[in-house]
């Protein structure tokens, strides 16, 4: 292991300490694709590759619906190191032109984000090639717990509210983890109340609390525009599922419908954000419908809208 | 005018403070395309769009290559301003949807980047419309001049080459009054060398200075992927000419065959930049044949490399 403690900043692009601005009244931005590849990812893939830099591997591979993707592949050409990212069909071309463009083999696979990220699973078994995934690494969930960090570093407390997009849990997981260090270490004594959005399309976790099952209802997948939470079976489930109840948080779907105007509201008041980033306030606004006008709310802007375009 | 100390803070979307980062050695990049519209414009906008505000401006009008369009378009969303950008043909699709989703009316003109800017000054002139151009309006400046600021405090120190696109002059003016006003307050004593960057394909600085002419000789421009510096009359070129003298700046062109490669180079690196960005490192390596190696320099990443994509 190479012990140089100071690998990091050769790695970093930059990535972090994204700005927070009001929407609306108490309502927030966290402006989270003022990133080097324009989406939140890049705080869990700089730590994650950093460590992979301290350990000497030379290449990976990795599946993503697409930002993840991105991210990973920047952070290895800026350290040097190979990779291959596996992407599901339909992934947006921008993203697989970024992910080309920073010298990464880009692998289409037909059929769905599941059965893309099994098809990098077997690569990785068969050939022993290191796993540098968002879901699977730890270490990338190191680097996705400095939002809620940041957050508390910027406004000096905790907004009551939290709103997550919840897909594989990249964020969510690294959110509840650095929410319980702030809790443990007495930082703050409340837990706010987390809101986990999921597309309506696509919604293991709420079917899962609807029905008071106790491990994960299996779902059928159908399109939709919040791609970056496409996930059917999400490999963390357990985990993701034990928080969901030892926190009370609240599970609620993005009408599949309500994305686009979303999108277009925002981008009316002057932010230009990717479909799942929109599709987490089509849930904000259906979460105020069901337990009424919810101020000091915190959501992310996860995705940059150019990488929508097609 | 609206006094309320305050107005800024509902225009802003938190741009500015973009990190600086090694891209090789000391030569440092700073990540101007982490801002909320994705170019370095954004800190222009922001100032020129909370002194509207202020002011009570309703709607207005603005020219642009894209960068400055779509930055003035999102904070006149932001700040519930009207606006109509006139932009040259052959501005990046992209640009232009982005322009567009901000609510704002893209105004697509045959012809030149120059000839865009007289059809939109004539249309201020006969209408009498509040001009919201970058070149034209000293707010946008003072935006500007935090490039300077942010990088000293940063820092604590201005490194000593300092290589910056030059079109208009939207950063350059901004650059060289910021820099004045360290020397003048005593904060450093020493100007660096700034060095101008210019399309090989449209270089009326670059030519005038090979000339020594005393005023801006006239080019034809031609066709170059650096369309956010491809200004063949720059409105204020006199003032501009006068800080090239006043702080010996040196003046380089960017070869445009080394354009892509030089974008390529960066994103096999991690850094997705636009066209504009990447004629500034081609200006870099070739400042460097000339003058030798070339230490201590920063660069601006202008520009998101989506952007660029058509």
């Amino acid at each position: 292991m190479n012990l140089d403690g100071d690998v990091w900043r050769r790695v970093s692009m930059g990535e972090g300490m994204t700005p927070i601005v009001s929407y609306n009244g108490n309502v927030f931005l966290k402006m989270d694709f003022m990133m080097p590849t324009l989406s939140f990812k890049d705080r869990g893939a700089a730590t994650l590759v950093s460590h992979m830099k301290a350990i000497g591997v030379k290449k990976c591979v990795q599946d993503s619906s697409g930002n993840a993707g991105v991210a990973v592949a920047a952070y290895c050409a800026r350290s040097g190191i190979a990779c291959e990212i596996y992407v599901p069909e339909g992934t947006s071309p921008n993203k697989i032109a970024m992910i080309e463009g920073f010298g990464a083999k880009a692998v289409v696979v037909p059929g769905t984000r599941d059965h893309c990220a099994e098809v990098c699973r077997s690569k990785v078994k068969e050939e022993g090639a290191y796993y540098a995934n968002h879901v699977y690494n730890p270490y990338f969930y190191e680097g996705t717990k400095a939002y809620i960090y940041e957050t508390f570093e910027q406004l000096k407390r905790i907004p009551r509210h939290i709103f997550i997009e919840l897909g594989n849990g990249t964020l969510f997981i690294g959110a509840v983890l650095a929410l319980e260090h702030l809790m443990r270490s007495g930082v703050i004594d409340e837990f706010p109340q987390l809101i986990a959005v999921q597309s309506e399309n696509c919604a293991p976790f709420y079917e899962t609390e609807e029905q008071g099952s106790s491990s994960l209802v299996e779902v059928t997948p159908k399109p939709t525009l919040a791609e970056g939470i496409a996930i059917g079976k999400p490999a963390r489930a357990d985990e993701v599922l034990d928080m969901i109840r030892r926190h009370n948080v609240k599970v609620i779907t993005a009408p599949e419908d309500r994305i686009l105007p979303c999108r277009e509201e925002m981008s009316k008041r002057g932010f230009y954000v990717e479909h799942t980033t929109a599709a987490a306030l089509a849930a904000y606004y259906r979460y105020c419908e069901k337990f009424g006008p919810t101020e000091d709310a915190l959501l992310s802007l996860c995705g940059a809208g150019l990488k929508s375009e097609h």
